[in-house]
This record gives C-alpha cells, sequence and structure tokens, in this order.
C-alpha cells in the first residue's frame, strides 16, 4: 500500500482513470472543480471564445461528455460554424489541468424532449430569453426568461483526444487519442 | 450604506471597477480566482485551444495584462499564426464570469531580460526544456528543465472588449469596448 495522494500520476493508465473520476465527479458533485468547464470556440471572426458551462454527462464508454445551453446563445451560432470546442478543468487540489479537444453535436426540439420533459420549471428558465442571450437591452433587468423548448439545445461533446498535466515535485504532462483507443504516450510538460 | 454585498453588480461602473479589482487581486494573491485565468487560443487548424496561465501584471490605465510563458510552447506558435487570445475568469464566490477578449504582443529576448534578470532561480526553471513542452519523450521524466533566457517568452494582452456576468437573484450581464471609452452597456444573460 502506499500512502503518496498521488500515486494515480505514475502510469499512463492510472492518469486516464484518474481524468474519468475527475469528470464523473464533476457530473454528480456540484462543488468539484469539473462542475465548472471552460468551454473554447472559434468565432465567425476566426477569434477564440472561452466561457464557464455545467457538465450533465460524463460516457466513459463512449469517450463524450454533455453540455445545455440556450440555442439562441452565441456560443451555439459560433459550434454551427465550427463544431470543435476545447472543454478545460483546472483541479487546483489535485494540482491537475484537463484539457479536451471535442467534436461538438448540437441536439434540439424532439431530440431533446425526453430531457426536457424531465427537467423542472425552476431549471427550464435557463432556455429561453427575449432578447436572446448577448444581445443589448435598455437596462439590466430589461429581459425576460420564459423557458421554451424551442431554445433548449444539448451539445453532445465526443472527444478526440486529451492532453493532462500534474504539477508535482516532478511534473507530467500525458496525450491520450482516441485513435489509438486511449493508449497515451507521455509529452514533456 | 447598503449592506447587500453585491451592490456593485447595480450600475456599469461599479461592475466595471470590480473587474478591475478582481483582476488587481489575481496579480497580488495567488489564491485569488484570476491568479489562475485561462487562456484560449486558435491552433493552426483552426480548433480553440484553452490552458490555464498564471497572471502576472494588470494594468488598468492601458488596459492590459501580462502572462510568462516557455517560448517553445505550443501557444506561443499559435499566437505566432493568429494573435488573439480569450481571457477566462469564473470567480464563484462572487458568481461572476468575466471574459476578456485580447489582441496579444510576444516579447522575448532583450525585450524582457528586465524581467529575467530579477526572477528567482526556481521560478526560471519553468522556461527552458529539452524536448521542449508537449513533445513525446520516453518515460514520464525523460526531460530536463534548463533555465534559459531565450526559452522565456512575455505575452503582453491588450484587451479589446469585455464580456461580464452575475449570477445572482437577477442575473446581470454587460459588454464593455475599448473603443468606446469602457462606457459599457447591458446585455440579456
Amino acid at each position: 500500500m502506499t500512502t503518496d495522494p498521488f500515486a494515480w500520476t505514475q502510469s499512463l493508465n492510472t492518469l486516464f482513470a484518474q481524468v474519468w473520476n475527475k469528470l464523473s465527479r464533476g457530473v454528480h458533485d456540484r462543488h468539484a472543480p469539473a462542475r465548472h468547464p471552460t468551454l473554447a470556440t472559434v468565432d465567425a471572426g476566426g477569434a477564440p471564445q472561452a466561457r464557464t458551462v455545467v457538465l450533465r454527462a460524463a460516457d466513459k464508454a463512449a469517450s463524450s461528455l454533455r453540455v445545455y445551453t440556450d440555442a439562441q446563445s452565441h456560443k451555439v451560432a459560433e459550434l454551427r460554424a465550427t463544431p470543435a470546442a476545447a472543454l478545460h478543468v483546472w483541479d487546483s487540489a489535485a494540482h491537475l489541468q484537463i484539457r479536451l479537444a471535442t467534436s461538438v453535436a448540437i441536439r434540439t426540439g424532439k431530440d431533446v424532449s425526453d430531457i426536457w420533459d424531465k427537467m423542472p420549471d425552476h431549471a427550464r428558465l435557463a432556455y429561453g430569453s427575449a432578447p436572446a442571450p448577448g444581445m443589448p437591452v435598455p437596462e439590466a433587468l430589461g429581459y425576460r426568461k420564459t423557458p421554451d423548448p424551442h431554445a433548449f439545445a444539448v451539445l453532445d461533446l465526443t472527444i478526440d483526444s486529451m492532453d493532462v498535466v500534474h504539477l508535482g515535485p516532478d511534473h507530467r504532462r500525458a496525450a491520450f487519442r482516441r485513435d489509438d483507443g486511449w493508449a497515451g504516450h507521455w509529452l514533456a510538460p
């Protein structure tokens, strides 16, 4: 038995498993660092955009993640044009950075009505806004939020690759790729 | 006198001032949320990339920020090709998201030797790696870190615009732009 709390950094297998532990914790624990990752996209002008999102699901078998958003938001327009997103988590207690390169599918309408139907009223308030999110309003509260199933979008993120860094007494960095079955290899940090 | 800890969310002026308070705290307090923002860039394939950085300076008068990096890192190559970066801070205690659109100048060599000369030895270890950061290594610790002034780069981020969101009993969102003197206007959140 080791007492090293960072023993999981020693091998590619255990590092990869820890990434999925952290992502799963993000879905189930509202205080976990992976609960609120940063989602980066590219806008119409070719510039990067980044914002906090809430992690809703993590499927290790499929190597996919799920996020909800207002279908009228800028990020959805950006993802329709460039369906690639980087998802970033910094877990300060674990000294762990997780960077995910993903391909994004946008699902709306009947395709996600099963999720909408099970959502409580207070949660539905996040989807449906007049004017749309990011549009100018004459004063701070000059908008209305009205739950609208047509404004509900699910972003399904298929992970293509991971870049994982642990900052310890020795730094370790590894890359994992879907196309080699997530075997992984070490990188210089 | 108000006792509302979020009174600063009520006006554009106080919201803007709070953004700069938070950025300054990030420079001076290693435990502040703005100490470790996420920097997003666009890579050669047009995909977004995001990683944690350390905020080294914040100049409100010039509306600029500063970050250090290894000159051989991928982010420097990305910024040479596309000199735009998004800087993102999520301050969970303040329920505040700060999103900054910036133009980036990369400074190296003699131009930054004054900073290098004042840097303690242990800090210099972050700049200079063989192989370069992000390159494959045969085992986890198969790299050497040797301080190298030629591997030290300063990223000067000139802020072009801000998108600021406060999630409270009422959500508030505002945009601030350099080209209107940071007067700001409200957006639908």
